[in-house]
């Protein structure tokens, strides 16, 4: 069972924690990341300018993005401190009752969104890696799957704040003073720790081979061929998902004392 | 890379790319259980009479699934012969260009939808067999787990009348008389190889303690703890998935040939 941030109160959020829900998520990443490429790259999906017989304004992923978290936002999902839109204008208010969240995250840090980075990161670089050429109409199914990708991807990367409260609560005397300098440089350094950001590199290939494989229930080796590139997966995380997570959790440190 | 049936015209529809659709589903729907295993049962979310602060007609789960086949059916899905609304009345039309989908099922038979069976199957018997106790407040995330289920499992039961298509293509003299005669369980009869249905509920056991695994890099095993039980996925296709596949090949082949 995951160990959900949501129920952990502001006293019991811990290093643990934290990295359990991370470790979690990577499961999570490499399942959507399976679904997506079950279908070729699918271009007319990200059109901006579709044929006269189709009324949407913008890109269909657009589309489906956008009204889904308008569907969502009625649920509530963007007031869990965990969430972040990509379109965060005019999002309606929640039909259901407000959920108490425990007060986890510093206030004045709590509004970093960087959910434009992560679009672009991700149409421009990580799906052209992973997605096979072609095109098989199937445009909703591949807006749908991207939908998850980029909401999987966002939490993620976003949970970032989760990790810089934990670490600044555990070493206030190591961060305060670079806080306090505004020092961009320092942060990234007391956040960085290279032994393991290789062996979260090294994991999630390792999931991606486990997740993605052709399971049957010959026991000899086949030829084996992964739904996603493993390589690619280990890629994503060394350059994309770990340094966006720690510019995130530089901007909520800057903010940590204000 | 998945032999997507809608690229398959009439002509190249076979029991392989059948075959191996089904296979890849069976990922899918072990992937969707194992995100609804990171939540608790959440009773709220299916809560018909909710509070007084909650302006929802019915249950979250009813709104999240009905709203998401609102947007769904404005992109196309239910034009697709592989998809089935839960909520099929007034559905808006799409608003993109309609996809030429192949003919590959005959059109008398093409109607069959059984999602209030699925919905109730889900809800009454499966949910509470691998949903923990417990009430985390995630109603939202929950609801949208569920839809995730609920959709992979329609999906793979109503590929039932592709099932049946290909394997009265292959064999019309068979079926033909029991069609005629309107005999159910001639049908069934005919539909049904036991030794496939165990290998069946075999692979997708495996594929549970595969994908369901804690993946570390630490090679020696640790408590072997998997997020959904193998053997509930295993019941899951025995009691459920694969009796309600043939429901839907019978109820497609009584029409075949109207």
């Amino acid at each position: 069972m995951e160990n959900n941030i949501n129920k952990i109160s502001s006293d019991e959020l811990s290093l643990e924690s934290v990295r359990e829900s991370l470790i979690s998520q990577e499961d999570t990443i490499v399942f959507t990341l399976i679904e997506r490429a079950k279908f070729p790259f699918n271009s007319p999906t990200y059109d901006d300018d579709p044929s006269s017989s189709c009324v949407l304004s913008g890109s269909l992923v657009q589309f489906i993005v956008k009204e889904t978290e308008i569907l969502h936002a009625k649920v509530g999902r963007y007031t869990s401190p965990e969430e972040h839109p990509f379109f965060p204008d005019d999002l309606p208010p929640p039909l259901t009752p407000p959920h108490n969240y425990p007060q986890v995250l510093y206030p004045a840090a709590a509004s970093v969104n960087i959910n434009d980075t992560i679009w672009k990161m991700y149409f421009d670089k990580l799906l052209p890696l992973f997605a096979a050429d072609g095109d098989d109409g199937n445009y909703g199914s591949t807006a749908e799957c991207d939908l998850k990708c980029l909401q999987a991807l966002s939490r993620r990367i976003h949970y970032g704040k989760f990790v810089a409260e934990v670490k600044f609560r555990d070493a206030p005397e190591d961060y305060g003073p670079a806080i306090r300098a505004q020092d961009r440089d320092a942060l990234m350094k007391l956040l960085t720790f290279e032994s393991v950001e290789e062996m979260v590199k090294s994991r999630v290939e390792k999931k991606a081979m486990t997740f993605g494989q052709e399971v049957t229930l010959n026991d000899k080796e086949e030829k084996v061929k992964y739904k996603v590139d493993p390589a690619i997966v280990s890629r994503l995380y060394g350059e994309w998902v770990m340094p966006l997570t720690k510019f995130v959790q530089v901007e909520y440190l800057l903010r940590r004392l204000s």
